[in-house]
């Protein structure tokens, strides 16, 4: 598997996720300008993909400071510009938060032992996100049927992650341990992230993977095609609402009226505790060309608007479970998500 | 507006519905295997539009024939021919069996009379068809407040009729009367009719539109920016089961969940008194290809597999209304329809 994003001597590289699975390049970040670049104009995309590019681009930026003093005025501003490349994944925030936290306990170091500890506890972050995936997928793996044909939207695999993946983790896992799994992916407009990047990665597996339009999600539900739905989140409010890729919500009522479950995939650090429900976290809203250009062919007729909501909330009544590296919480979600925190 | 289709001697001309709006190119018809092959190829769709086409492509076919003896014969297996093009819409054999009843009523007559007639029929069959949308739209257009936003699907306009349009047509009324109408269209993969077509006729006739991604339409329902939902029909059973666009049924369901109003406007010839019910009228599968490819660029990764069901039927329990020539058709569905027949 390529990896998503890696440390490359002084330099972060990423695959560039707008070109795959056509072509394979990479995206090299000279400096943390470069990371927030590529995390707005979707060179790296999925919740804690971006977290993990978030961490080394501040170790990126704390590299570039050449005085102690006034080391940290800077890297919190950095951290500042940062924390706005996106505004719906929580992963973001935690990364951004978490590397804050080392420069704080580094404070009185060396400018070098703290830029060093920095860029190791960037590495640190995306080496624990592949192993908290395995154990997402190592407790989720349990929900899937001996055969099941299961449901996915966007991409919430390897690509989105440090590696392995949160939904696709589960499918993986699945699958590694001899489950009969086949994939239905929804192409997941405007970025067709489904048809691209869960389609490729899932191939690359051998897992069989047939992909949909966003709109036959209901009938092939209804067709009783689809045994399970499993997608990632962007961001679970501490009621257990999740806010994830657009048509999520759909997908949502869709399986519920179909009596199909609905799983979330997530690693706790997409749990945002400080907001309690999903109405209250921020839903992106992209450029509307991001539906009416194709590369730069314009589909539409000149002049016409869209709308590009990239998210959407999932209350959590329509959610069978959420899947994390520490088990499984289910309804009720505000004391099971307390419960996972504290174990 | 341009028409959708009309006889420019003896030929028939259509709009190709697969380059607009970005080019405004005429399809020329010959012979009733080029209407087959212009209705299996999309260049003309919408269930009116091609039960139009139906009947011009079979008066093309009935011109050809030389000869008075084996008439019949000749015209029957072109009709077999005719109603194959697209399994789904029962306007096209609807179409088939009206000209089938004139060939016979006329079968005493010379060749060129019978000729005649079945052109003549052809026509009236468009203009008859612009007719019933207007009446839907003067019917319909008391459903929709003095302002309100609408949610519509696929396109149901002038293009996928004669003229005018049924969900399309509904809105053109209401808009015409004066009420301060906003429509979102969702895109509608994978061959884009709302971009493409519904916003056209929409930014045509000053209306306002918005596009969106098909993903979008239940979070536009849930955020209440979305008053009613209307489309068009492909085939509606006599218990009030309606075939459409695939996402329609989403659609419905998620109109339902978030008590918004969801209504279908079609003519009676769109009403397949035959069937019993939505689960026995045929969805046609279409080359999933056309989910894979832009224009001639491959967007997924080799050898991946696309299931693309063209439509999918909506139970008639998440419709709040039918919206016919004849008036609005409500629960119980099966009295109505009946009802709605005799008058």
């Amino acid at each position: 598997m390529i990896p998503t994003i890696e440390w490359r001597g002084k330099h972060v590289r990423m695959i560039d996720q707008r070109r795959l699975p056509q072509s394979i390049e990479w995206h090299t970040c000279r400096t943390y300008i470069d990371v927030i670049k590529a995390i707005e104009s979707m060179v790296i995309r999925g919740a804690p993909a971006i977290g993990i590019a978030a961490a080394m681009g501040l170790a990126l930026g704390a590299g570039s400071i050449k005085m102690k003093s006034g080391f940290k005025k800077r890297f919190d501003e950095m951290s500042g510009r940062m924390i706005k490349a996106r505004p719906t994944a929580v992963n973001l925030r935690w990364a951004v938060e978490r590397m804050g936290l080392v420069a704080e306990k580094m404070a009185v170091m060396p400018l070098e032992a703290i830029q060093k500890e920095l860029k190791e506890e960037s590495q640190r972050i995306l080496d624990e996100d592949i192993e908290i995936n395995k154990k997402i997928g190592e407790y989720g793996q349990h929900v899937v049927p001996r055969q099941a044909a299961i449901l996915t939207h966007c991409n919430a695999g390897a690509l989105a992650t440090g590696g392995y993946g949160t939904a696709l983790g589960v499918i993986r896992a699945a699958h590694e341990i001899g489950k009969k799994v086949r994939v239905f992916a929804d192409e997941t407009r405007p970025w067709l992230q489904g048809l691209r990047l869960t389609a490729f990665e899932l191939m690359q597996e051998g897992i069989e993977v047939t992909v949909i339009a966003d709109s036959a999600a209901g009938y092939l539900m209804r067709q009783k095609k689809a045994d399970l739905v499993i997608t990632g989140a962007d961001r679970i409010a501490a009621n257990g609402d999740v806010a994830n890729k657009i048509g999520t919500y759909q997908l949502a009522v869709l399986a519920r009226e179909n009596v199909i479950p609905f799983y979330v995939a997530a690693p706790l650090s997409t749990i945002d505790l400080s907001i309690k429900s999903g109405d209250m976290i921020p839903v992106e809203e992209r450029n509307g060309n991001e539906i009416l250009y194709f590369g730069r062919r314009m589909i539409g007729p000149k002049g016409v608007k869209a709308f590009n909501p990239a998210f959407d909330v999932t209350p959590c009544k329509y959610v069978s479970a959420i899947i994390t590296e520490k088990g499984l919480v289910k309804a009720p979600y505000r004391a099971g998500i307390k419960r996972v925190f504290a174990k």
